[in-house]
């Protein structure tokens, strides 16, 4: 697509820097937002690139994110941290969190963050992939604006709910899923819709429940889960587990991630285990995965991948050759910063 | 069908006792065996039921499972509890993890056991179950023979492993979450070939890799993942995770719960996660649920149910009107308990 940018990585880090550090928002937590809408972009999800920096902005000027929070992390028990994000931004909350459960779970082998009253985390691989990287199994998950329809209902009454985990894999890459339990995202039925495209079979119901491949019907419809009942089972769950943890909205109460002025009400839980408290002598785990790698494609495939390889090999790709923002994503962004920059605070 | 008998409670726990016990495993383990054979049967799920008596006796017989087995229970942090079960039954091995980890969990907040060398756990529901009864949020993870193709593969490399997640609710019963991560069970697979019947679109691919609807044919080949890519890298990240945490075998390796010989080498991972130590003042799910459970339904649907409705009201109708057990499964376990009554031991 012609309207596609190569950004260089550091244009695209300042520019994130630049617009929200004039929105007073202190140089660390800048750059911890600005790494994940880097991320985003990096791995090929726009809809958690720069394109929510506009957002951002405005939760900014509004108040339903606070530039300067200054978020609260409580042990309650030696393996239990208790997060307030004080209305921050979600990153550099997380971020925070995650440095703390590393600091315990070499002596607990179990650490548990519950994050409340944080903005959206973006992207939650990269949490999990701190946390791997330090070898440490990581699990993420978050609730989200309900878009989704439970199974044999017709409205939307539950989140996207993603869940994300990365396992440490001795001698290899980690292995590493980031999936949201609806079939597709709320920005892929809006774009669908614009352009006058259908969407696949299973992907959403209309207004009346009826399962539709019209973008327009399902934009007043709903997103299905992925995999019909179980699908909706798994992202009912993390729901549920989340809000109960970090005592947080559920349903339609849960706000404050598309919208401009609404405080954030969804929760996080990040949990952290250390394999080295589990006992010595590791699986065979890089031998499997070597076994998948190799193993014959059906028809149609070309070939078998490891959770994680496709998004690694494009932020590879993108590393190399520039990380890929719509023209009028990046338009829009500078523009942002420009009328930042002529006082209009 | 007229085949399938209503069995007493009483009656269907007394026959796996009888048997279990006749194979010298003592009345304490039996129980906790046969609860669990009780369990699946009352929940409608034969293949986790009595039907499950044959091939235990078979692997007691075999020394596969060892009947006077002696699990070691040993906390190597303040949270982290492994287990070795010592060749023995899954029941009372996992029975035992589960009251350690209630023992622990409300000092700790969180507790996670990692069980290997046990035999199968059988249905994963009243595990977490009894978590969420002591007000814990109970997660069950577990491996087993590789019976599910990768996504884009042909082969069968990953286990169905299942997960299961219960999360307890004031006021309330349980959101309890207990699904494979297949689409289909092995024994429907089996057993719809048997009968010549078909299976749905997307339950299996043939030996190419081909999806099919011919259970002939699927059983040469392997059972698809539950919703696409999507479930197949929770299937796989579920057996990387508990391979690690547990030191236990993956893919091919998984031997031991579908044969009357070969030693048990998948592993479980039982977590528990105590909301007192998350903080006050709780979530409003019971609210939420009852939003669930009273929308309105889809076209071609009764009703929108909650994860755990369904399986506790088939329970409540079987503890009423007697345990379904077909007529061929209730004569072999009878046969099995005559012939050691006669000695034959």
């Amino acid at each position: 697509m012609t309207d596609v940018l190569a950004v260089p990585v550091e244009d695209h880090l300042a520019l994130s820097v630049a617009v929200l550090t004039r929105l007073g928002v202190p140089a660390d937590a800048a750059r911890a937002q600005a790494d994940l809408l880097l991320e985003g972009d990096l791995r090929g999800h726009a809809s958690h690139g720069l394109r929510r920096l506009d957002m951002l902005a405005q939760r900014l000027r509004s108040g339903a994110a606070r530039a300067t929070a200054e978020p609260t992390l409580t042990w309650t028990t030696d393996s239990v941290l208790t997060v307030d994000g004080d209305g921050g931004l979600g990153p550099p909350t997380a971020r925070l969190a995650v440095a703390e459960l590393l600091g315990r779970v070499g002596r607990t082998g179990v650490a548990v963050a519950a994050v409340r009253n944080a903005n959206h985390l973006g992207m939650l691989a990269p949490y999990v992939e701190e946390m791997a990287a330090a070898g440490v199994v990581g699990i993420a998950l978050t609730t989200s604006e309900a878009l989704v329809h439970p199974w044999g209902g017709t409205r939307p009454l539950v989140g996207t709910n993603p869940v994300a985990v990365a396992v440490p894999v001795p001698g290899g890459e980690p292995v590493v899923l980031d999936m949201a339990t609806g079939q597709v995202s709320r920005g892929k039925v809006l774009d669908h819709a614009a352009r006058g495209l259908p969407l696949a079979p299973g992907d959403a119901v209309d207004a009346a429940g009826v399962p539709t491949t019209d973008a327009a019907a399902a934009v007043d419809g709903a997103i299905s889960p992925f995999g019909g009942p179980k699908g909706y089972a798994l992202g009912l769950v993390i729901e549920v587990l989340v809000a109960t943890l970090t005592r947080t909205a559920l349903g339609e109460d849960v706000r404050g991630t598309l919208d401009p002025s609404d405080p954030s009400t969804k929760g996080d839980v990040l949990i952290a285990l250390d394999p080295t408290a589990f006992g010595a002598g590791g699986a065979e785990v890089a031998e499997y995965l070597a076994v998948l790698r190799s193993a014959t494609p059906a028809p149609g495939h070309d070939r078998v991948l490891v959770p994680g390889d496709r998004a690694r090999a494009t932020r590879a790709a993108n590393l190399a050759g520039g990380v890929p923002v719509a023209q009028g994503t990046w338009a829009r962004a500078r523009e942002i910063a420009d009328d930042l920059t002529e006082g209009d605070r």
